[in-house]
């Protein structure tokens, strides 16, 4: 049996984001679209880390608006298409979106937490009603069972959604809860499936591997794993490992890893490594886009980042609910003084 | 079932070793000894990269000697066992394992070329006849069946291997590749087996959990993954993931993840990142311990690296064929003076 087609989604220049507080600039979006089109990626995201509209002072404000990030990125791809990542609460329809599919964006996912597919419902349609290439996408699915995913993601079918991609948001996934999560989405759904992997345990590559060998057949991969906390799956280790085990994916090998080493001298301070942070916060089950946040807070206050890693798991926060991480630090200090106190 | 009891052997200051040219010192084998045996880690393995004996102009001179390596690393460790890493030919019995064992080393490890077990016979009775705790190592285990490599793991239990540890020097497997050799290993011996992983491609901790899973119960990992390459499977990563999945290892992961911060603070010039070459050292099944030299070499005659590896991979070269590294990259030069002649 000949292996399936493998349709990968770069979000360097989305997820990556992330990693710098948003301020890449347009030029670095021009530069890494660019390289990455000469390499034959198939669809190049774009903007904010959290997407399209969400731009703000609580969860950050980018260097670039919306409308320069996906106007510089349309003029730098000539072959690979331009997605967009899109959380409804951060865009609107009238604000955001159509103003993305006014400058000409192809692929448009629509993203909710995992147990919040209902809020999808109206930008699908309005994708779909505008012609492009529209996914739905459950975010941190660690906190969702198989069952409940397949439930929430045939209501994104049913919306219209052309495919539904799995979010491993905190890196938590080890390969068995892929396989599980990917199996019975693809009993239940008679839409493609996808993964997008972070790399917090270590299992970027592998989990994406799973989630292919049971039968996904869309993947992410950043530039160098550029991206929140620990980073994503590496795209040119997906290309080489894929290319290895008979999977097409329309990539060059040669040209990826030279746009990741562009990216990595052109638009990245740092190469994600495993921090010991990064495993607590997998552990935990906390969004990789949190950790510069809880870094940040943390030192300030001086208290051990592990600690808030774990009581914001404790909790179960999502994306949206940065505004906890200082309640969380200052309950910490509040129960340092206490103890100080009594000793 | 209760799960079984996972031996961890870390060889952050002999792997770690390859990554700074073998230059480690005193002060930093002392540094990070200490730490690893407060965090519980059973076997601290200490060295050259090429192990005992192996410090030379061809493969890189050390910074110490053995002598000062073992006995700082002895000094340092309590709880900690002391182990090396052993290829006859490096290390000969009457200088240099005797003086080891003199020095108070706990394990040893008799290492081979995975199609070359002969060679340990004399070794392994040496080490045993002392009374120390013995292992048979495979390096370069992509280049063998699983057949193969039993056979030539059982000549090691003969000549009285306590234990036999498979390492995939190169980062060349995937985990499929992996469950292949360690169940036929299992099957095929009475003794313990472990698994040693490289991250080339991105497989250093899903290649450890497949060992695992197939039936081993030991394996190796190192600080923030420093080692050859693209590094080794990752410890404190490792440690979180066994944890998580249920595995006993007797190491706190809060320990470990400091004594991972602090080498990474003391003793790592860089933490290692998955860099093209790796990933194309990975494709071509060379071994990592090669990564400097050829990233030397290649750079000195402004050749590319990656057709540096193909090449190498092709002639199928093993750790003590560095010499081969200057001659394939003058065949590559002189390629390109005839490409330019005809042009």
């Amino acid at each position: 049996m000949s292996k399936p087609y493998i349709l990968i989604s770069d979000p360097t220049l989305r997820d990556g984001n992330h990693a710098v507080a948003h301020q890449l600039s347009a030029k670095q979006i021009a530069i890494y679209a660019a390289a990455a089109d000469k390499a034959g990626v198939p669809i190049v995201e774009v903007g904010h880390g959290n997407g399209l509209g969400a731009s703000s002072l609580q969860v950050g404000e980018s260097l670039e608006s919306d409308v320069v990030l996906l106007k510089t990125a349309r003029k730098n791809l000539t072959n690979t298409k331009l997605g967009i990542h899109v959380i409804p609460g951060f865009a609107t329809i009238n604000r955001d979106l159509k103003l993305a599919v006014d400058i000409g964006v192809d692929v448009i996912r629509i993203a909710s937490h995992c147990t919040e597919a209902d809020i999808t419902q109206r930008h699908i349609g309005y994708a779909r009603e505008r012609g492009k290439e529209t996914y739905g996408v459950l975010m941190m699915t660690h906190m969702a069972t198989p069952e409940l995913l397949v439930e929430e993601a045939q209501k994104m079918e049913l919306y219209g959604a052309e495919g539904i991609i799995i979010m491993d948001s905190a890196g938590a996934f080890l390969p068995g809860d892929v396989v599980d999560r990917i199996t019975a989405l693809v009993d239940g759904l008679s839409i493609p499936i996808g993964f997008h992997g972070h790399n917090n345990l270590g299992m970027g590559i592998a989990n994406s591997l799973a989630a292919i060998e049971a039968g996904a057949t869309m993947l992410d991969g950043t530039a160098k794993g550029f991206g929140a906390g620990a980073g994503n799956a590496q795209i040119e280790v997906l290309v080489a490992v894929l290319e290895k085990l008979g999977y097409a994916t329309g990539i060059d090998l040669y040209k990826i890893l030279d746009a990741a080493d562009l990216a990595e001298r052109e638009i990245m301070p740092l190469v994600p490594v495993i921090k010991s942070e990064s495993i607590i916060s997998g552990l935990s089950g906390v969004f990789s886009g949190f950790s510069k946040h809880v870094s940040r807070i943390s030192s300030e206050y001086g208290v051990d980042q592990r600690d808030v890693y774990r009581k914001l798991g404790k909790r179960k926060v999502v994306a949206g609910q940065e505004d906890l991480i200082i309640e969380v630090v200052l309950e910490l200090v509040k129960i340092r003084k206490n103890a100080a106190r009594v000793n």
